[in-house]
Formats: C-alpha cells, structure tokens, sequence
C-alpha cells in the first residue's frame, strides 16, 4: 500500500514515519510513504503557497495552485483510491473507517496549516474528508501520521502478531479488559487471582465480563449501535 | 506550562516538537516539553521494561515499575495537575478537555505500546485516561503530540494571531464556513460573489449561515448538545 503525503512541514512527519512499526512495515515493503513538500510546487520565487482569505478573517488560506499541481503530478503517474484532507469538519475517524482504507492501494493525504485550504481543492480533488477528532490542531501533519498508523497496523504482516490488531479495543465493539503482568505483587498491589488460577476457560469469562463492564461504565454509547 | 511525556520511543516524537507551532512555544519559554525514555527506567540489565501478559493471550504488557520510578522522580521534583495516560479506552479528547487542561502547569503523559500498560499503573498513579478517538494506533506517542498540540496552541502567547484559535471549528460550537483565497477564478472555479462584495456585514451573515449549514449536513450532533 502506498501513502503519498502533500505538507508544508515535511521534516514534522520524520520521525513518526522513521521509527517502530511504521519503520517496519517499510523495510518489509508492505507500505510505502511519500512525503511532499508542496513548497516545492509554489510557482512564485517565494515558494508562497498561502494568501489572504476572501472577505477579510484572520489567518492565512492554503492557495489552490500548488495542490493542484502536486495531486495532478501523481495522479498521472498511478490510479489512487482516495485523496483525503485531514480537517476537524471532515468525517470522523474509527475503526472502521480505518479497516474499510487499509484494503485500498494507493491513498493522498493532503494536510492543512494555517486557516485551512481554499475550498475549490475540496470541491474538485478531495475524495473524503477525515477528522482525528472534535479539536483542532496546528495543521494536518499529526493527523496525517495517526492516519497512517491507524491503517498500516490493519495490513497483513506489519504485526508481528495477527492476532494482536483483533483482540484490540473495538474491533469486537467493546473495550479492552484490563491487563497484568510481573510481578504479581507490587507494594500490596496484587493482580487478580483469576488470572494467576490456570483455569483457561474462567479467564476468558471473566475478560468478557471485564469487556462488558469496562464498556458500560465508560462507552456505553458503543453498547447502543 | 510544562509537559513530561514518558515513552519508550522518544525518537518518535523528536520531529512533531521540533517543528512549527511547538517548536516556536519551546523557544518562546511558554511551553517545556521533556521527553523521558522508560528504558532508563528499567531495574534489569536488559532494559526490558514489558512481558507477557498474565492468564496468557498476545502482546506484551508495560511492566508496572519502570513507569513508578519515573513518575516518582519527577513527582518528588514538583507538583503535577495530571499524570494522563493515553489509551483507547479513555474519555474521548474534545475542544473542551483541551481548553480546560490549557489552565494547568505541569502534565505528565503515559504512552502505552505493545498491548498496553499493566491495569495497577492506572489504578495507582493515572489522574485521567484520555483517547483521541475511536481506532488503534501503534503507541500512544502520537496521541501524546496530538494533546500536547491541541492545548498549547491555546496558551496565550503561542499563536501570533490571538483571534485565530477563537474563530476555529469547535470554539463556538459550530464548523467552520468554507474559505478561499486568490485567485478569484481557477480554470472556471470562482470564489462566492459574496466575498468579493466588500460589504463586511453581508460577508458575517453568510459565514453564520455557512457555518449552520455545514454543521446541520456533516455533524448535526454537534447542534443537539
């Protein structure tokens, strides 16, 4: 699967890209990340990509030209799936969204900064508008990257472990049960017995219920849909 | 404003602090980001700070002790507001939680990785439990950028624009209207005539109305509240 991602800020997403299993999922060539740095697509000596908003506000848009540009260059080079722009309006970002987008090929990633881009790139290249989250951020490039992350991990191979993306928060509709590990004691503070008992077929009842409570108590939104 | 983010990839989060917005608050003394590595923090030759998770399954566990140790130098050396942990199964970050922890001093900030922390690090130590949605991520170092993000951009004195953070999505409740920026017309695409006007209050009714609208199409939860 390929990510190719248009920012101001390419060196914010360097090391995100360059560590853990993001890393990994590279080095195996189970994902590839492009990062652009739309400067590079200014057609004005100043390498300017942004300008005052139409009808006065504050802060500064994101001009079209560039993007156009940028997003115009790679899709003549292969066909994408999606061209997504992260923006708090945008759709919000689960866990399904996240499974139905690690199924796809080749994806853009467009990051805001400042006050936003100009509209006219959503309205004739954006495919899906995404959101992390109901906050706003300095720009696209943190949401970018959690999208990335969010996707890659679904992709066969990138964990080490496959059964470890199933059993996380979610994919079954409920939250985690609680985990342990060693010691067993620590300054008072012991680990259920139940865990410590051996009794396999106990454990995994008591982790459902765990699940089913942990959700009620703090989601119980997720018990509803 | 101080945050203390203990991770076991701090390299992770070396560029997102090093850039932009954050970066200019470092320089600017209103904020203080230190970045612990756990590791450091390990009792055993190995620096291995997780293992297997009691009552068997996958992944590996955060071990509780690493994470005390840390957290009890750094409590031994000023008082903190919140030791927040960030987990999937949190309360959901939103505009309001950033704007209120915007007012503390000091915030320490737990990254789980592998399939989590051990359940008595929670109990003991966490003041608050914070997700930053509904999908699963590698680690929590990105989700530790984005509050980080989110709530510095609101202390006084980061933005050069003060109105700037007021007028974005979320604020008033409501999205923001659309915006644009020069040139007035790419390949037949214009900007709204309104705009263009120059009648300043025409301009606002059209962005309120814009907004409302907007809000009542892609988030009309939001109008519920």
């Amino acid at each position: 699967m390929r990510f190719d991602i248009i920012t101001v800020l390419p060196g914010l997403l360097e090391s995100p890209f360059g560590h853990s299993i993001l890393q990994r999922a590279q080095k195996k060539d189970l994902v590839e990340i492009h990062v652009h740095n739309l400067r590079d697509y200014a057609n004005n000596k100043h390498k300017s990509v942004d300008d005052y908003p139409y009808g006065g506000g504050s802060g500064m848009v994101m001009q079209i030209e560039p993007f156009a540009a940028c997003i115009e260059k790679l899709t003549a080079e292969r066909k994408y799936d999606e061209v997504i722009y992260m923006t708090p309006d945008g759709q919000t970002l689960n866990q399904e969204i996240a499974n139905g987008l690690s199924t796809v090929d080749n994806i853009i990633i467009l990051c805001g900064h400042y006050k936003g881009i100009d509209q006219r790139i959503r309205d004739i290249f954006v495919t899906k508008e995404v959101s992390v989250g109901d906050y706003v951020l300095s720009g696209g490039e943190l949401p970018a990257a959690i999208l990335v992350d969010a996707i890659a991990r679904l992709i066969p191979g990138v964990l080490s472990d496959e059964t470890s993306a199933l059993s996380d928060s979610f994919q079954d509709g409920l939250l985690d049960a609680p985990i342990y590990t060693r010691p067993a004691e620590w300054r008072g503070h012991k680990v259920p017995d139940i865990l410590l008992s051996g009794h396999e077929g106990k454990i995994a009842a008591w982790r459902d219920e765990q699940q089913l409570q942990r959700t009620r108590e703090r989601r119980p939104d997720l018990l509803n849909d």
